[in-house]
């Protein structure tokens, strides 16, 4: 079953950082007029001066109530604030309402109460930047990289194919997923690297105050490991807020893991060490040929 | 105090691999012959056939006996079992003896109780590449990068002095600390983050057998965090088990930090672990300003 071509009168982009000036830039072609509802001044300045959206409001109401296509790309708790206090009131039937927070479970539960007749689902476009900030805009941003869709109870087969259609728009890959079942996914991949780089940061800081040859020595494997820890603590505690049971659930099992490997090294069983360690090992590279064999 | 040109007549280097086979095409400029023991035959044939070293053999004793340099280019443990084995007998007094093995205070000890005459001391040259192996050498692999100098019971004035011009001839920065301190530093800033790289892997190993979406959406982040997982399983065994004491009191500070942040989490208590996650960040930002500041 073909997705058929997205296209959209009025597409409406709640929130204008890099992955909503990327929305913008991506989907221009297929839409005949974009406005941004964002509250930086700053940021719709600089989407009108180079052309991202047509029209820029801090109006929510005001940008959306015209728009048969609206993407949240606001934080996770900014979006279910606007599910649960207005939007649903301001639109029009049939309206297609995406957003692209980074958990899913509590804006699908929110989505699901919605007024019926909008075609509500939920989205989590897997790219990013070292950059942020519209200014970083790239059209180019969500090619090839996965775009998890999941469904809501406000989701009709319609709603799913619109949602399919404007994914491969932005030349994305749609993967279909419960909200439960992927948060339980980013929690692993991406939760969860997130507060070990974090604890590692803060514990080579502790020998790095005691000793500065820790800081002029680190190197490339340190440099890897703690670079999720840079990222910003705002958003980082915006994700973590809307998952803690899945990271939890996480962090209790790396704790195993760690302990086992731990429990080898003090006790100075090296046959086993090498015997555990080599499997990780394989997964490891294993993953690795298979990023390569599917280049982005 | 200027540590003078390298020079040597008969440079020895026991082991040919990447590291090794580096050093031969870093120092040749300084020295009248190399001379490689190696045990693998296809490692020396490929060093003569490619003129990193004049002659190649498999027999210790033979390999050192005229030289003047020797450098101990092997796994931690293969350096001390020959130090404690058998290579003070075969070298010449005022030999200077320089190893490069990755952890400090086992080959320190060991070098402590050579024969008066030797010039031992200890040596980590702290650079490396995803490739290993002699057909990867690569005479800057070691230019502009820190290189630590321990000082042994064997270390004489001279001694330090000749060592210093050998990190000079190689390009590289020396950094001259103890050997407890160097093996509590790399457990910090490199066996830790292996470590918890390889339990991070198994969990999501874990959880990718589960549910193959793990593996799908996993990307930079997990990528980034996951990839001292794949190095050499025997090498971080060999490294790991001659450095215990320092990686399992780095695991018992990481846990701690990691179980801050965890109640932190679970607790909901945003502000405080957003007032934690801040000065993380700025030393993950400082350190990478202080890197871009003193480029190698």
């Amino acid at each position: 079953m073909s997705a058929g071509g997205f296209k959209a009168k009025h597409l409406a982009i709640v929130g204008l950082g890099l992955m909503g000036g990327s929305m913008a830039l991506a989907l221009r072609p297929y839409v005949d007029t974009i406005t941004a509802v964002e509250l930086d001044p700053g940021a719709r300045d600089f989407a009108l001066a180079n052309k991202l959206v047509d029209c820029a409001t801090d109006d929510l109401k005001a940008g959306v109530s015209d728009a048969d296509v609206v993407i949240l790309a606001a934080p996770v708790r900014a979006i279910i604030s606007m599910i649960r206090n207005r939007i649903g009131a301001y639109l029009r039937s049939n309206t297609l309402l995406i957003d692209i927070g980074s958990t899913k479970e509590d804006i699908i539960d929110a989505m699901g109460v919605l007024p019926i007749g909008i075609q509500a689902i939920g989205g989590h476009p897997m790219t990013g930047k070292e950059q942020s900030g519209i200014e970083a805009s790239d059209a180019t941003l969500y090619r090839g990289r996965p775009f998890v869709l999941v469904a809501t109870r406000r989701t009709t087969p319609a709603t799913r194919l619109r949602a399919l259609a404007l994914v491969e728009a932005l030349g994305a890959v749609p993967i279909e997923m419960d909200a439960h079942r992927h948060d339980r996914v980013v929690a692993a991949i991406s939760h969860l690297p997130y507060l070990l780089s974090a604890a590692l940061v803060a514990t080579v800081a502790q020998e790095g105050d005691a000793d500065d040859a820790v800081w002029k020595l680190a190197a490339g494997g340190f440099r890897d490991t703690s670079r999720l820890a840079a990222q910003d603590v705002q958003m980082m505690g915006d994700i973590l807020s809307t998952n803690t049971q899945a990271v939890a659930t996480l962090l209790a099992y790396f704790r195993m893991q760690l302990a086992i490997l731990e429990a080898m090294l003090i006790s100075r069983d090296e046959q086993k060490l090498a015997e555990r360690l080599t499997p990780i090992r394989e997964a490891r590279l294993g993953w690795q040929q298979r990023q390569e064999n599917n280049p982005k």
